[in-house]
């Protein structure tokens, strides 16, 4: 099984930007200790700070049956583009989970509405990196 | 460790109602594979269709330092008094997860919002049933 | 056939409350004119001011096959866990309709949204206690 | 006692539009059986596409002491002017009851508000064409 | 004179919950100061978190002509079945006070709005329990 | 000069309707009175129920050279399309000037909204039927 | 009778600001014109960009049985206090008249809304300083 | 193949009414080139100011097979009617197709919304008269 | 301890203005009453119209350390300048106690936002004059 | 003459995405259709999923006297920056014509809002790839 | 060339409110190094709670031919009236700055709209007083 | 001291796009001068059309410990995901200031939010190019 996660932008900064709500450890360094806890899935990681790259990602990952993790950071609330390659990919037969650090809820108004979540097989927010580990065994328990 | 589900209003109807979004097993029985996966820790259940009810539950688990995964079902979107009992048992130090069966940001306009989430130590939805058992993995992995 | 006629809050109050908007008859001695101009009809009767008690008697009354009429006052318009339980015995087969004794559109601003009227087969507003009866051969004729 | 029955704009098409919602009797017919099951009123049909005929007719009937059933079909929701032609008959102290057939409350959002129930006696929506025989039920019981 | 007291939900954690906004003592340690504070009138407590037992006591309360203090806590910004039960014991001749220990308007968003203040005699918040203590006076003053 | 007054629905049951905010006098009587009060001045009446037929009134009396005096009662708050009728004649050199017998910001929220002020020459409203006089006199200055 | 003008902020210019839109002359020359063309009235102006000072000419005329013709300028869509005086005075049987230079409503957005309006007799805009003419004979009808 | 022009409100004024917006041509003359350039159909026009006779004449050309080009003018963005009315002869199998002569996006915010488009075939906006060439074309080519 | 007593704009017209709503006693009568009840306390009075004089007095008072009961009449609910003023005194250290004989809650919808509950330590409403007793003894309880 | 083609994000996906609203031909299979029916047009194609690149194709294309047909997909909704370009090359003398596959109209809420049309000389919606023939015949005659 | 600031409501109080926001600084003492900083301009100062006070000095010094660097404070988001008299000193050919010590968007919603910023020349805001430094360095430039 | 000056999307249009907005001069041709008038500052520019490589850009600026003055353009209100990056570089530590060369809110509606404003120091707006200095002032001034 293969699994994708993809962060959108300024999620290169973790461990750097505010370390109060998402944490000090890079996702570099956790995505080490997510591939030993998970040896039964290949994982792949993505990151971009450009809407267009990582709709890119979306399509390709997607088209080549690969179940995918989403952090869509600031363009979770605005790309209506990112929204559509989801779907794409869903219908056509693979999985999107999407996944928050933080509890969007609990931050800004602007934060509180999600683009993306109505097209998603299910979303996850507010156990910090934990939450990465929580969508993967998702994506395996929805096969 | 001690984890208390609570399910509110109708979902005494699993299994019955709308099979097609909430699949046709009844909750008790998905409740004793919950229990046979997790021998580690005491799962107990309680479901009420009684706003006042779960408020009652949430006080009586949470000052007993039993963690709590919340189905709230319709009153997620407009109870301001479960809310309060929430953030009541997370001062004393308990982590609450919100959880939901079916993606509700898919369905209609006023299950949008949560009255809930910010309080909440993070949320799941969109799972099916197997959304339970992410939520006791996140419990466990809060402590 | 059976219909069971349910009461939301504050209509124990009938004959006490706002005569000049409801009028200045109980329900209970109502009911017993609505029993005797319905020889063909089992009726049953139910009021409480407790939401959850409704949703119990809602379930209950209609997996026993029987029609409803629905007086939700209060909570016609705050209700998302009324609104769950009438849609669950609609998908089963059963007919609620919706009843008001005032014209609920010429009172208050917050009394013009109905949660509850998109989930019933119909509903009667504004004919006094008569709305009843309207809302009796209403179920007789859509079996 | 007189009743006028006054039709709005599309519903000279019953029986040819959109079925699944209006039932596939022309209202001509179904004024047949109207008058039959009312054999102690007199009945009279009106219908038209314009608004300002709609005025007209409901002056005429109005201050002509006759009672009135309305089905403003899409003016409902847009016309502040015969909303004013009703409460002028209202005034002069005649019932004007509102009808629908299909229910108005699950279609789309633009179709939720009603310019028109506030001045009505009362209003009556979802049960098909049977809505007119509620409707004129309820004019007798009122008088 | 007869005057009751009645909490709403969650206001039975009073010198547990949120002693920043709420001060640290009992509402039951301070009801007996109130008492001795208030010797020439009869003073009765309830406390419940369901949103119908508090329509009921309003009801028995108001019904026996005894003036009431009520803090609805969570239900102040939802609920319009208790707003109708004031509503009722008001025309009934008996004045309603609404309480609150903390400053509403000075906290979250959704707690701005009070769909209970409109039908009460008038409203008290921010001294803390000492809120009550006026409450008391003020109906002692209106009668 | 040249005068022509309109009046939109509705306007021709002045004297009957609500005479607490309309007065009880008939246009018919009154227009008499405003002719012998303007001798300099040549005045026509046209009352219509129907909003095309108001838009043809204000075409043709304005392509005319004829100053309007438009009373468009409960199309003021809802027709484009009349709004687009004055807007041409006024782009051909022609005043129109709104008239409200009643002080229509006194009444119900949707009278507040008026299509029709932007693009007239100026507004009077809450004079009784004194507001045509001062219309009147308002487009004589106005030449 | 007696009659007294009020203008609000900005006024004072009048002659010198935007005199595309509120032309070239002052208001103290229009006044003289205005003396002259009433001779049966005596006529008071008072103009001042303070608030209050506002407020304080309107109870000083009002109580004094003088009929008031106010500009508020900008004050009229946000001053409560205004409205509040104008109220005052108009329970104790004196007419005010709102006037306006401008038509208003042809105007930015925030211009549209009148505070002032409803506690009106009646208004006037839009026809240059004739309006204050206008508003002069509406305050002589009046009586 | 047959093919019906619609043309609402004021634009029996085209060539004459702001010209800056519309052009100076009027579309009686504008449609005998129409005729000349699609010797292939045949075309019919008809104009009305009423809202009611658009629609009468919607649903006698469209139960009548005949493709339909609509410019609704003022009354695309009021009528629910309408609305029913195309939509019923579309549910008939007839193609609409929307057409504007100017940019509707580009003017007052109150044209920005079509209650029309959603039920048409398509929509085509802003190239002047020449918009119903390529309206027809479409029709054309839908077939 | 010394406590000052301002009241804004058209509370001089107190047992005037509205005696259905404000009582026919005179504050400055009341004012005597007041201090006679409490004796323990020196109490000061001012009333203006003027929204900056009000600011004025709040400094000056609370500057000298006088505790404020402040009912800011109109200006309640759109005054940012004497909401930023209170706020000042309040980060001195001193009390300001929001006060209205009304039940503002009870009447128009912009009376409904107060920009100056969030910052004062409490707020009392309803209770007719007395509730600047109420007011006093928050205040002396608050120390 | 030169036109150039813009098609934004996930339009590279037509034939594969959605079939039933998009169709099942891939975007370049029919621009050799469109080139054959164009002889006298020379056209050229770009598609990118990145809102930058778009964003320099216009400008590219615009100041090189190009005409656009642009398709910007999900950022014809959020793109406040793809419209300054093309107001840009608009202001430069240059049509730009927007056109989308399907009705937009009739899809999500979110996709009814255009912040492009207002500064495009015109719009196209909903007649499948056929659209861009109607664009390219816009532009041909706009010249 | 000659420079009137103008300070509005509280801006007496800096150094005193706020010092976490504001500084602790009072402005007469930094307009003494505003006036050593700018030896070849002439400087004013004048500061008012009273927002007719503040208008009447944008008069004076705008029609004395004076630059104006204005803090209207909290008159920013809700002053109509003062608008109106900066749009008055800029169409004579007066520039207005408008200043703000904080951030203005960085604090209470009801901060964020300004009426003020639309009618001035530019707008500066968040550095502190040093904002009044930039200000003058602007009308300076713009001469 | 370092600086870093970056421009958004359509900016290196500046001296071609809208002139009478934005002035005829490029951006380069004014930055020559910036550097001749701040020889004790290293100024640095850089412009993009990608929202993704303003990203990259601040980044890279601002953890290189460069203040950075920003003219977002069109993405100033739509880019949560500026937003974050610039909340990343300020909790660095790093100055961030907002430019505009025209006066925002002096525009359209939809350039009046800036998601922007309340994450950098501060802001300034409408002094043309001479906007640029006073940033690099204000940037000075700062440290």
């Amino acid at each position: 099984m293969k699994i994708q996660i993809i962060n959108g932008p300024n999620l290169n900064l973790l461990g750097v930007r505010e370390p109060g709500i998402y944490g000090n450890e890079s996702f570099e360094a956790y995505f080490e200790k997510l591939k030993e806890r998970n040896p039964d899935a290949k994982l792949f990681y993505f990151q971009s700070n450009v809407e267009g790259e990582i709709i890119n990602q979306i399509q390709e990952a997607g088209f080549a049956d690969t179940g995918i993790v989403l952090n869509a950071g600031g363009y979770t609330h605005t790309s209506v583009a990112i929204r559509d390659a989801i779907k794409a990919v869903r219908d056509f037969g693979v999985h999107v989970v999407e996944v928050h650090i933080s509890n969007v809820h609990a931050r800004e108004e602007f934060r509180h509405t999600s683009l993306i979540s109505t097209v998603c097989l299910g979303s996850i927010a507010g156990f910090g990196l934990y939450s990465y580990d929580l969508a993967i065994q998702a994506l395996k328990a929805a096969q």
